[in-house]
């Protein structure tokens, strides 16, 4: 990937496919020597075919994005007819590519992708030659298919980097479905926080006297508070929102929050004073994602010193965001705020095992990690561009004194500025929320 | 896939991986004639990786099950080493294999995914030869990776056929998870009863007459009952036993349940005396799937009859179901059961587009449709076997009139024969559950 100027803005009411992921489509295929990109997947919620599709259920489908051209929608069988029309694409008919005999004929997956490539390529008029492919799709299926097609005088590029490209710049529909999914975090976000509010101490077991060391566990309703209840509960106001929530979303407690990806035990009861990292990642169509890290009760000074230091790494690197600018540059920035404060950092102490101990976020879109990419080692998919959808997550952890704090939001990316879609208080006092 | 005997049946607490898939993959790989499976995958949730990991989250990476040895991963960063070492296998280290520079360095998928390839094939001893691949991963860098192998003496060719093989008789644990789904999916199924046995009619529009006219519009604590607020109430349930619910699940009413692909529309109120079709799919690390048709009100004697029939077929076939027979086999017996009855089936009339038009069932596993197929033409994944779990779902749609009726269980097949998973009802009356 190179050459590549980040996609025009997004617009309302633009006309779909937009014109702008046309051009930048484009740009990207000239770079690569490619006369179209193709993008052969298992669904409509395939990542690189959704935008295309709007997320109809097309099924095993293969699009043909030709340059210079309008795309090409090849889908599996007559029964999908309905949603492939929906999709407004060119389309070619399974029946006139025979795949309805094929499937009688109990065909493999890789002749029936060999023919759905062919058919695609052909309705774009893509000859043999260099062609992009993206997707995911069955991986020994794909190589036959390709190899078949190669045979044939086509060579097939890995695409998957274009396909992300296109889609680093979010458009106003996919703006708008973030926004809802982020909505649901921020609403799950203060359903946990009502629940530790509401909380009570049960048994004491030791006095709250510092970082790490525990207060009494906490109840709620008579039952002990636990991160699984905690867990369940977004997940019901999720749901109640159409919004899903993976299972791998992460409620972490005290010395299970110490380490950046634990997901914390689903049994552990919550305790007054300790830190409690939650961190929600839901999606619709589209995802988002939203971390806090919560204390009941009166917190040790080490972890609201920590609590104060994030934040502020954070706001500093919020503030400075702006198109032209590298993801990178971010981090350097929040890495600077922790540094002035002694905690340690990537770029401090490359090592590091303890403080800041990550990168400082991630592109947020039809996938939960995407453009842009916040690597050091990033080209022009860690440029920053309008309409990017992105996180912001410095975080600090103490393993060895059994806490840790994370807080994240997520942000849209204006000619301005960055605009917050997590719409939440960042205290550690649970009554903030 | 040919000359493959079933799976030996699952035994609880049995070693890990089971012998039995072990087993039944060196028959596998024997047909094919290969040495190996490689399973490439972009997740420990990858249905083809998620067996042999317990699902566990070890991102990117590449399982070899080489013939008659025993499985080797690669696992893509020292991140996962902890989530790689509760999997049990054989691990090859990303450090020995250069990963972390290579990612560094900014490698592209294709070029780390070769690495993992040729590492785990060398550490399970496989040299150069035919070797089947199966797993979903990026399309344009699992071409990319396996051309570059074979450029060193392998052949790839599909394994898909041969991964869902290996998965069809499920082993206890996967059973275990299995009914925890369905006992998620009857609890649902059971709330979206509920709300409509305690809905009462709002503005009457018209009278309930028949068939597919419908009666007044349904209220529930004042507001009206839709089919997004049912759908909501399922996902609500199924989110506090922490399952999730895919947005294309189904919730049906009248018209828009005529034809058996009809998600149904969020907005649409639900009225006294219709067809509602609810089909439910959850999902833990395994999936259920469950469908009632529901009626508030008594129904009409079309759509009554239909249900008798639809339930009586779904009897004949689960009685008849025994190790050994085709699936298949079992939709002829349903289609008997309502051509008796009168209703057009794809035996009496293969075009209908009325009466039972689709097929009986489909396994499910990891995938919400695996084997046992149920296909005409399917060859040994079509052959019922001790481990299986699979539905039996029945319908008669009547879209003239606008209305349709399925009924749908979830089944584990025992020695004896089947053992129904989702414990419910199925009679059209709500308050019945």
């Amino acid at each position: 990937m190179s050459d590549l100027a980040p996609p025009r803005p997004p617009l309302a009411g633009e006309a779909d496919p937009p014109a702008a992921r046309l051009a930048a489509l484009d740009r990207g295929l000239d770079a690569l020597g490619c006369a179209a990109l193709a993008v052969v997947a298992t669904s409509g919620r395939d990542p690189d075919l959704a935008p295309w599709v709007g997320g109809a259920d097309v099924g095993r489908s293969v699009l043909v994005l030709p340059r210079g051209e309008s795309p090409w929608l090849v889908y599996p069988s007559p029964m999908e007819r309905a949603e492939a029309a929906a999709t407004r694409l060119n389309l070619v008919l399974p029946e006139s590519l025979g795949l309805p005999e094929l499937a009688r004929a109990g065909a493999g997956e890789a002749e029936e992708l060999a023919v759905k490539l062919r058919g695609a390529l052909a309705a774009a008029g893509v000859g043999p030659g260099r062609v992009a492919v993206t997707g995911l799709a069955p991986a020994g299926a794909a190589h036959a298919a390709c190899r078949a097609l190669e045979a044939e005088g086509y060579r097939f590029v890995p695409g998957h980097g274009l396909g992300r490209w296109l889609r680093k710049a979010k458009t106003a529909d996919e703006l708008s479905e973030i926004r809802r999914a982020a909505a649901g975090a921020a609403a799950a976000m203060r359903r946990v926080a009502g629940c530790l509010a509401a909380a009570v101490p049960g048994r004491s077991e030791r006095d709250n006297t510092g970082c790490g060391s525990a207060g009494a566990e906490l109840s709620l309703g008579g039952a002990p508070l636990t991160a699984g209840r905690l867990r369940a509960e977004a997940a019901i106001e999720l749901a109640a929102r159409g919004l899903g929530l993976p299972a791998g979303s992460i409620v972490a407690a005290g010395d299970q929050g110490s380490v950046p990806h634990s997901r914390g035990a689903d049994g552990r009861v919550i305790r007054a004073g300790e830190s409690l990292i939650v961190d929600l990642f839901p999606h619709g169509a589209l995802w988002a994602d939203c971390t806090r890290t919560l204390c009941a009760g009166p917190p040790p000074p080490a972890l609201a010193a920590a609590h104060e230091a994030v934040c502020a790494a954070q706001a500093a690197a919020a503030a400075a965001a702006a198109p032209g600018l590298r993801a990178w540059d971010l981090q350097l920035v929040a890495c600077r705020v922790l540094g002035e404060r002694g905690i340690p950092t990537p770029i401090s102490d490359p090592d590091t095992t303890r403080g800041y101990v990550h990168n400082l976020g991630h592109g947020v879109g039809y996938e939960l990690h995407e453009h842009p990419s916040f690597r050091k080692e990033s080209a022009e998919e860690g440029v920053l561009g309008v309409g990017d959808v992105l996180t912001l997550e410095p975080g600090v952890y103490e393993p060895g004194e059994g806490w840790g704090v994370r807080v994240e939001d997520l942000y849209w990316l204006g000619p301005d500025g960055l605009e917050r879609l997590t719409e939440l208080p960042r205290e550690l006092d649970p009554r903030a929320y």
